[in-house]
């Protein structure tokens, strides 16, 4: 028996008083069994209050990224049914793509500590404790040249968590990062296996910087957190369960109704109207950006009035956009 | 050492004598090692005439996939630089992925015979002696948006190798199918590993049926052969030299002058101007094939008039087209 049954007996009791009699039964192990499984989630910084006639409750959950916790109360159809939980671990994204193959859609890896994170071009990125590094399972049955729905749903259902359980309006910066006050909160990588017309398997890993001070990172380029834009820490297993119902939902309407995600990216996009100076591996070139099209390509309007498709290449945020931002925020769909 | 050795050094005297010595020094061998591996050549079919005061000249070599005869003449830069050869294999393809990453760009993988070989959808492929069961290993700098390109080059270096060796006008299948006499010759399944933006490399794999009674295949659908069609066996070694250059070839022609391939690709297409139902998981309707378009989707004019995107499914040609081939073969990129 592992500490999960016992957990989540006491998660299911939502507070109140569970017997150990019957958590054993249910189970099919001893009491003393149950014991022993309450003193190590004790150890785990469980509170958890014992009475002789009445059983055990938890009082208090460390913050903590088990997937009992995050089971608990998770309401999607698909998305987290299945979370593989790492303390430590490479990268989320690359336990995911060995395991992809012959898993559920909606498969979820959850780690406390990357120690080989990366971003997009094989860049490092660094995974402290305290943040969520997460990776998602996706089989959309979609070709690889409209993959950057993926990318575009994960994208809004991040701005749309952080907007509803903390108000963070985060702005989504082309083409898969997300900002508060234009500091990076949360990076999203989007790895596929494909044939040219059909997709085996999308991996969305995403990084969010939950309880962390940013100060202690030694990155380029500034970045925040959610503690840090709040005063104060945040329970991880909410923010993962709001996040995992999101991206549900957010892949699902990409994919029914893609104009009207379309809309919400472009509105929620801290990239659209701004000056930006884009930078490729062929070359670099300033301009305005106009639009997202249906293939997640940006469209960059440059000084001699030409507009530029750009699908792939890093986008930098040059001064804020003044009178253009109108024209980004409204474009739709090509 | 291996044979390799001894027989590239036969291959390389183009049929005029090399003194065992001579073979020996080249390869720090002794002379009584080049004699093994002469009779091992021998075994394998390879005739290797022998003279005491001249030394070794090949006369006949067999019909074989082996490197070093492919090596020897191979006029490419990149393409095939490194062919890996496997007797037997489950599928080239997997052999190729496995090894993707760290592989140089043109890498080839060679089998005599698949025991798993795959088409699209993970459809099996029967892959008997005889035919050529290839996988090319190519690290385009393009997003995957782009990566039928992959597959529009491939599939004009078929047709053109087809064409200038045996005379074999064969048609180009949308999206991945060559057939000669509308049977199928050739097949081309590429997949791919990426970022939403950016590939990591691409696999193609290329099943053509050479060497080999197509009677004698299981298979769904009319299929033929180059020995059934030219009445004769081919050299395969011939045959996958001239392929190499010309994938390397076309390749490079899609990256560099894109429209210019797409027009060849229309012309050579069997499926533009054609009557064709469209078979896909999520619908089926019949139209006519008017254009490719530079995402390699097919365009399809319904009979309502409407013209509709194609991106991924079967495609399945009906009647001979009449009057609206002209307007298919004279379609450019969009």
């Amino acid at each position: 028996m592992s500490r999960d049954g016992v957990l989540s007996s006491l998660l299911q009791g939502r507070g109140s008083w569970a017997s150990g009699e019957e958590i054993a039964a249910n189970l099919g192990v001893t009491r003393a069994a149950v014991w022993k499984q309450i003193r190590l989630l004790r150890a785990s910084g469980y509170e958890i209050e014992a009475s002789p006639g009445k059983g055990y409750r938890l009082v208090v959950q460390p913050d903590s990224l088990r997937p009992e916790a995050i089971y608990c109360g998770l309401g999607t159809e698909f998305v987290g049914k299945v979370i593989h939980y790492r303390p430590v671990v490479g990268s989320t994204n690359d336990v995911a793509r060995k395991m992809a193959r012959g898993a559920e859609e909606g498969t979820v890896i959850l780690a406390e500590v990357q120690t080989e994170g990366r971003g997009r071009m094989g860049r490092r990125w660094q995974s402290p404790p305290g943040g969520v590094w997460m990776s998602v399972i996706l089989k959309p049955d979609i070709p690889p040249a409209l993959a950057s729905r993926i990318n575009i749903a994960v994208g809004l259902a991040v701005a749309r968590t952080l907007s509803h359980l903390y108000g963070l309006e985060a702005g989504i910066k082309w083409p898969n990062d997300l900002t508060v006050r234009d500091k990076k909160i949360c990076g999203i990588l989007t790895e596929m296996r494909a044939e040219i017309d059909r997709l085996d398997y999308v991996v969305v890993g995403i990084g969010i910087n939950a309880n962390m001070d940013p100060d202690r990172l030694d990155v380029e380029g500034e970045i925040t957190s959610i503690s840090r834009e709040l005063g104060g820490e945040i329970s991880r297993t909410e923010l993962v369960q709001k996040l995992l119902w999101d991206i549900e939902k957010a892949y699902i309407e990409v994919n029914s109704s893609f104009p009207k995600a379309h809309a919400e990216w472009s509105a929620r996009s801290s990239t659209l109207g701004r000056r930006v100076r884009i930078v490729s591996q062929r070359n670099e070139f300033e301009g305005t950006a106009v639009e997202l099209d249906r293939y997640g390509a940006l469209r960059i309007r440059r000084d001699d009035g030409e507009i530029v498709r750009v699908l792939a290449g890093d986008c930098v945020h040059l001064r804020p956009a003044e009178k253009e931002e109108e024209e980004g925020a409204s474009a739709t769909s090509g």
